[in-house]
């Protein structure tokens, strides 16, 4: 992508500059620059020098470029500058920045913070806080445009000249009443095109989609994803407006989940923290619970294995095939359980539909299983009969029953785990591919040695 | 989710009414909802139903309520109405949509739609539907607000009003010069607040970020999230503006990708339809290859065993500890190759880091493996000794050292596959779990028999 190969070429002319001590030159270059960019830059530079651009940067994008920048980053400004300077960019932060960046500070930099806002913004800092992780409430910023109903468009567009500046969108407005409660909402566009005398809440839709502040961040993303939404207001409990939700903060909440998803079914504890950034300690204790509780249930198959020892005993070519039905009948089971998983958490499918998947499961895996099977059957005669003597047509027949029946029975169990565990109130992702494996591998062996005991003579 | 519940009593009382014939009551009801509902409600009922209900619509919501709808629900539709209904559902319909519909739709029907749209849509529409699948000049619209670069505030301001209505967005509107080549972007609250008499091309960011019609979806949303935007515009070869792309667009690219490498990892060919709507046949396609392929793999693994047939026979207790080699070193595989897949697909890891990753992995799958090595010492002492005779503290000390070794080679295998497939152009999520698990999986087996050596006197 050409516009990466430009960035990176401008950020390392930059970084020349900045590392030459040639500090007016590079201040002309940043300041045409995007934030998240100089957030980027800032990161690449030693503390000193990233203090020093830093300061030399316009009120207006230095706390854009703050919202930015990593954790010890700004604890590191903060620690660095004065108190006139932090309230600078306090007064340009949006408040929902404002809240992740003092969530992350330890308590000598939230009081220093806090110390240089005004009351009014400290007791709504203080209140954000105490919103849980995750909810609505944590996610919401307090910048936007909130019209009385009773208005004129005329005096609507006054108010929108002195408060839309600073709010987050200007596209939507949000229509309370006296009591600040949510009566509905207005797009800029209708209020531009309406006439000057006509009353606000004559022009609104007063059936408003909106949040309360403890809806959890995983339907919230599902309501705008559902109605196509770029913002969102969101009351309290008694239904007063205190925030909007803007659809970027929802991608990153979009993409946490896939991400949280996608360790959960791999097998590791979900970690906010990118592997990029994590320790190898706290990527052992994201990975050793269940590698621990998964070695611990080979009991089972182990158990299985040493209850027929005497039959393998007698014809040892029997194990060499082992591996091959643990590991087709875990990728079947895990393809899917894996399907499964991603349908209930894009509300594809619910519990009500099991029978409708297992009948679909039924037909897909016996489809699988006996092409699986009729090449496995080829294969055993053709590669493996080669090289070892005792593997004979029955041999490769029992072989390839045994797959046909692992597959069938690991993609039924693999599609059914996830719901249940929905139904009673598990993650799905659990059900995925380290667990379905733990149990379609002691069923796997079960079915070899009940196929084998049919049809050899032991 | 309590408005998900008031949501379906409202949904099913509708339904009642429509099927009750009071189709006048049941219209009182619908066009007070949102169109997505709308669109679900049409599913839920029969398709002279639909077709009657979609009638009663007033021609905002009914186009709004068509991008909703599937495609075989859209295709009865337009079979069924007349020319000039069509045309006003096209007049509605943002471009994007009927890009999109247009798309799914046969060639009669295509002919047909074009048929009753003006000259110039229809050239719009035929230019756009060539643009590749999953490119940014697929996925744009065409109605935004255009400004020249020398109209004075006053002008734009009368230039939004009127066109301001259709544009998918007036939050941003793009400035241009006589040729149509994008000069800058500049918000609505800045001209709201500008002198009348200013001139645009003074007060407009004139370093838009943009795409070209070219770019990939892939990319396009990366810039999205990098920069937090809510809408890019996209230009054409020469530089001219042709189009917006709007954030809740990007929303379901991020969801579909995130999808596809999931897909990808489970070992199945990704597929655009979600799993609920595929076949069985579908479903089948997207899971054989990988099934055959890892299955044939197999003969490394059954050859490995065959080979050490001898030692088996000696030691027959040493057979029943192979699945748990290969199940836990499949999953510490297949947790370091996930982490390591998304981080890549995030942009947090790339090729460069690959000897950060290895360092990392050789500490966490340290940790890990002492960890489990000595759980499983004490199980297969404590646990599998009491009803196998011939477990002894050496084939338990055989097992852990096997067991660390194991999870030691499968984390860091699993680490540097994807970034090495990443290198090469392959997709990393490729070497996920069932790929991983098949490498390590001979590999376990290949260090088992050479720790027996080392320690068992055979």
């Amino acid at each position: 992508m050409d516009i990466n190969e430009t960035f990176t070429d401008t950020m390392d002319t930059v970084i020349a500059m900045i590392e030459d001590g040639r500090f007016l030159k590079a201040r002309e270059e940043i300041i045409t620059m995007e934030a998240a960019d100089i957030g980027l830059l800032l990161d690449e530079i030693s503390r000193e020098h990233m203090l020093r651009v830093f300061r030399m940067l316009p009120k207006n994008l230095a706390a854009d470029t703050f919202a930015y920048m990593k954790s010890d980053q700004q604890q590191y400004i903060i620690e660095s500058i004065t108190d006139k300077e932090i309230n600078n960019i306090m007064d340009e932060l949006f408040m929902d920045d404002t809240v992740d960046f003092l969530e992350e500070m330890p308590a000598n930099v939230v009081r220093r913070v806090l110390k240089t806002t005004d009351a009014e913004t400290r007791r709504l800092i203080n209140q954000m806080l105490q919103y849980p992780d995750g909810s609505a409430g944590a996610m919401m910023t307090t910048e936007f445009v909130d019209l009385k109903k009773e208005m004129t468009v005329r005096e609507a567009m006054r108010h929108i000249r002195v408060t839309g500046m600073d709010s987050a969108t200007m596209d939507t407005c949000y229509v309370i009443d006296r009591e600040r409660r949510l009566e509905g909402d207005i797009s800029l566009r209708k209020i531009i095109l309406s006439p000057p005398d006509a009353i606000i809440s004559d022009l609104m839709d007063p059936e408003a989609i909106h949040l309360h502040t403890s809806d959890d961040q995983e339907s919230t993303a599902y309501l705008f994803k559902k109605y196509d939404l770029l913002t969102m207001p969101v009351v309290d409990g008694e239904n007063r407006l205190v925030g909007i939700i803007t659809i970027d903060d929802i991608v990153d909440v979009i993409e946490q989940e896939a991400t949280e998803d996608i360790e959960i079914m791999a097998g590791m504890l979900p970690s906010d923290k990118p592997y990029a950034d994590a320790s190898s300690w706290d990527t052992f204790k994201q990975r050793i619970p269940w590698l621990l509780l998964l070695m611990i249930t080979s009991v089972f198959t182990t158990g299985v294995l040493s209850s027929y020892e005497t039959q393998l005993a007698a014809f040892p070519a029997l194990i060499a095939f082992i591996p091959m039905f643990m590991g087709t009948g875990g990728n079947a089971g895990g393809q899917a359980s894996v399907a499964v998983i991603r349908s209930i958490a894009l509300n594809e499918v619910e519990f009500k539909d099991i029978f409708k998947v297992a009948w679909k499961e039924l037909k897909t895996s016996l489809f699988c299983g006996l092409v699986v099977a009729a090449v496995c059957f080829l294969k055993t005669i053709l590669v493996d009969a080669r090289y070892m003597d005792d593997v004979t047509m029955l041999t490769a027949f029992i072989v390839s029953v045994t797959i046909l029946l692992t597959i069938v029975l690991a993609e039924l169990v693999g599609a059914m785990m996830p719901l249940l565990a929905k139904k009673v109130g598990f993650d799905p992702a659990v059900m995925a591919s380290p667990f379905i494996t733990t149990i379609v591998d002691a069923l796997s062996l079960v079915i070899y040695f009940q196929v084998i005991r049919l049809f050899l003579p032991i």
